[in-house]
């Protein structure tokens, strides 16, 4: 049986969009020979299509969208995930379901059973929990076919569910699985993935066809990597990451395959690269925008985005402002010239010391002679936010935000000041991981100027500032961070592994009392385990460690 | 059996205070007489605590507070709501657990079944659904223990779950029926609250103790209306509405009761001005903040933000800030100024022309001579923005947001403008509901002065602008979007009923191409069943009605 993975990049509701994409690689798979073609989950409406499941319309159009591409399943079985409404009263009214059309029709139908919701995922919110297993049949072959998280439950020291349907479709003797996926990035997912599908084919000794989506939905990145993987556990086929793709496998050549394929040889820099590019391109292409615009204040920060903005939409799609004020080094200027001129961005430098001047005497009547403190600070930031607004509004740019996550971790920026932005490039990457993006970045040739990659980082606020007036060194800070937001640490569990125990209260702290503050920041593009945004949703109001 | 119901305001992951809260009410009841207290659904950490349920040290400080209190209960039961260890190691880590306390020690633990993941609620994210239900017992009563969800499975049409965990404990003759809650209050609520606990002592031919929270959790607000309803369904206790309150009942008296008490008589709109109130007292008492700011435009969002602001805080912990622009009218000012010292509230004025034409004069070698547009009134809202922000930096204030609802929703405000603030009071209230909370406010005297109530809605950004210049009628708005926010209709529905079809359409197509200013939004006091915010989840690039 000759099976095609098309690991695709969905519109969310772009029903249309959705399914051209799909009717258009059934044509080429049949041209090629192909039995059967598999989409992967929720693929007619995109994923996570979040609450617009909650309305009666949207269903009504996906199951549209699976009927017309049943008409097209006359000459090739075609599997695709789409909501499915639920017959039973009692219980959610949806299924998320993995159909088999075939012979023109619904031939077939998987609904998933184990509903991840945690992190980022919220799907018992709108499905019920499937208990009903049996293998669909297609061309004399019994396929145990399953959706997502369906295969995640196998081989874990502490399981988050109490059954695997695995073990009930291992009992009807099929042939093979097939798991329709939108397992969203983070640095470690491939190596997870590939680990978990080998940890099945060789559970249940069969072999297992994963299909994956691809591409940018505003905060979650998909890197596809679908994979073909052999019952003895051999990878005979990962598809790349970060492209859409259509590839064919003959089922029956999976036992012969000798060795890994190792397509993605990717470090994890490499990846949180890619995955960053992919990210500020489909945001934009799927707002139908091409036009983004960003401060550079002569630290990395701005220069890492720049570039990646330069690289996923064309230097050409990028413009510059360079925004010196009073406390502003001289350097902060020439090094963001340097760095737009090196690489093809355009860039314009609006000086903010009239405004700042002029914000200053305004306030003045109210503020007397109060000394200089965070106030101004915040002024000089927020002038930089609101003409950085102005040329969005005027000019048709989305504004990229700078932020890092050890900045946006502890709160380390202004509200409506640098904090503004559609979009947070670097917000879940680690400044001492910012530092690591400019070396990749550089590693053929000096396109970040190395005087903006070795310079103390300051916020150039106020005279002589850096950032370690206020904070920790960044070395230090992150891995705090990193023990306290991905390893879910306590304080006294931090301090054990030899931190010292007043940063590491001063810390957490800082984490806890500035959730006001992220709660309004931009989506955050994903690409560690545990990212600001819907994956980490935490009390404004708490009152722990803070 | 004397039950004492304490329906109390927590504090999430205060767990002193709340420790020290409940250690009180324990005394008190002890010292009525009491036989037993009840505590509501997780009010050891507070509700909702979110993701710091993830955190096994804020786990152990809940089950320390547990233990603590077992220690008070040697001459009284205790039923107080924690979350609690699953024992078995497939499924999610922590039940959402009622623990009954008695002869100093947990004498009974009950597992909450039906978990809420909908709307504001993410219950499946942190707890294993109970399936095994069992009576506990205390001082000879056979008590049947729930935990808020459990019993809302009852009588509906379309139920959200497979059974009912009181269809299993009505086989194990249970005396009575005793539901620990944290049920947030909206305008609908305290309704079906009484009907659904009616629903189950009827279909369960059992008293019931209802036991809920008060207070407000940044957007969500309990209102308490705690009950308790015989076994014919007569309620013949209603705890006051956003109140603290412990009152004690006797439980072989409840069959003589004869009539409702009726002690909560108020409308929608008198109910959700309490809510307000409520909201914005605990969101300054819980951050630790005592002064609020906003600004006054002349129009009634802003007017009716200030007297709620100053009902709740005291007029001596609220300021106004006056901004004129070039294009605001005399009356903007005048009408402001009246209303503050009508109801004794500080007030500066501070004009914006200055900070305007400097912003026009920055901006004028990037602009050249194109013309003036929304960027230019987008300034406006910004310098505004701005100017309040460092009021609240240099003087410790909070900034409250005066956005309503129908504005929320079509994006007609300025992202880092007038969309500034820590909390958003009024953007679950629609614009037609704001005149309603106006003339409620009004209805004794003219605290709010007529004209600001009677003139034509204006952002006043640019000359003669009037709202209806880019909106339909609010009255008409309000309808088209009611039927698509709260009740999910599609275009098509709601054009049936009888909405102009064009009007319609452009309407859906502003709420959706407006997610991504809704995602940098504060947190919106939630008083509707569907508020923006964590209770309405979409996607910001779909595209779908849009």
């Amino acid at each position: 049986m000759r099976i095609a993975l098309a690991q695709l990049n969905f519109h969310i509701g772009n029903f249309e969009h959705n399914f051209s994409k799909m009717e258009a690689r059934v044509q080429e798979a049949k041209e090629a020979g192909a039995d059967l073609i598999v989409f992967p989950e929720l693929a007619v409406c995109g994923y996570p299509p979040r609450d617009f499941l909650e309305f009666e319309d949207f269903i009504d159009k996906c199951e549209e969208v699976v009927n017309r591409l049943a008409a097209f399943s006359k000459d090739i079985g075609i599997i695709v995930g789409s909501p499915a409404r639920n017959p039973v009263v009692e219980g959610k009214d949806l299924f998320n379901a993995a159909f088999l059309l075939a012979d023109g029709k619904i031939a077939g139908q998987a609904n998933k059973a184990l509903l991840p919701t945690y992190d980022i995922f919220d799907e018992y919110r709108y499905f019920e929990p499937n208990d009903q297993f049996s293998v669909v049949e297609f061309r004399g072959k019994r396929i145990a076919l399953t959706v997502c998280e369906d295969i995640w439950n196998v081989g874990n020291e502490n399981p988050l569910y109490k059954s695997c349907p695995m073990d009930t479709l291992r009992t009807q003797s099929p042939d093979l699985m097939i798991n329709i996926s939108a397992s969203p990035f983070d640095y470690g997912q491939a190596h997870d993935r590939i680990e978990v599908v080998r940890a099945n084919t060789l559970a249940y000794a069969l072999p297992m066809i994963y299909v994956n989506h691809v591409g940018a939905q505003t905060d979650l990145i998909f890197d596809g990597g679908s994979l073909a993987v052999s019952a003895g556990g051999h990878v005979f086929l990962e598809m790349p990451y970060f492209e859409e793709a259509l590839h064919i496998i003959e089922l029956e050549k999976a036992e012969s395959y000798t060795g890994a394929p190792n397509v993605n040889g990717k470090d994890k820099i490499g990846l949180i690269h890619d995955a960053l590019l992919s990210g500020i391109r489909d945001y934009f292409g799927k707002l139908q925008f091409n036009k983004a615009i960003l401060g550079l204040s002569g630290g990395i920060d701005s220069a890492v985005t720049a570039l990646l903005a330069a690289r996923a939409l064309g230097p050409e799609h990028v413009h510059c402002v360079l925004m010196p004020s009073p406390f502003s080094s001289g350097h902060s200027v020439s090094d963001s010239e340097a760095l737009c001129r090196r690489n093809g961005i355009s860039y314009t430098i609006i000086p903010i010391d009239n405004m700042y001047e002029q914000m200053v005497a305004q306030m003045h009547p109210v503020f007397g002679d109060l000394s200089f403190d965070v106030t101004e600070e915040n002024m000089q930031a927020r002038i930089r936010g609101m003409t950085l607004m102005a040329m969005c509004n005027k000019l048709g740019y989305i504004l990229l935000n700078t932020t890092n996550k050890s900045e946006a971790a502890v709160g380390y920026g202004t509200l409506y000041g640098d904090l503004c932005g559609g979009l947070a490039v670097l917000a879940d990457v680690y400044k001492t991981e910012v530092y690591q993006l400019a070396s990749y970045i550089n590693k053929d040739s000096e396109l970040i100027p190395e005087n903006i990659i070795h310079k103390a980082p300051s916020a150039e606020l106020r005279p002589n500032q850096t950032d370690q007036d206020s904070l920790p060194p960044y070395d230090l800070l992150d891995q705090i961070l990193f023990q306290y937001i991905e390893k879910h640490q306590s304080p006294e569990d931090i301090i054990d592994k030899g931190f010292d125990q007043e940063i590491v209260r001063k810390t957490l702290r800082m984490v806890n009392r500035n959730e006001w503050k992220r709660f309004q920041m931009a989506p955050v593009l994903r690409v560690s385990p545990k990212a600001f945004g819907m994956g980490r949703r935490m009390p404004i109001e708490g009152q722990y460690l803070s």
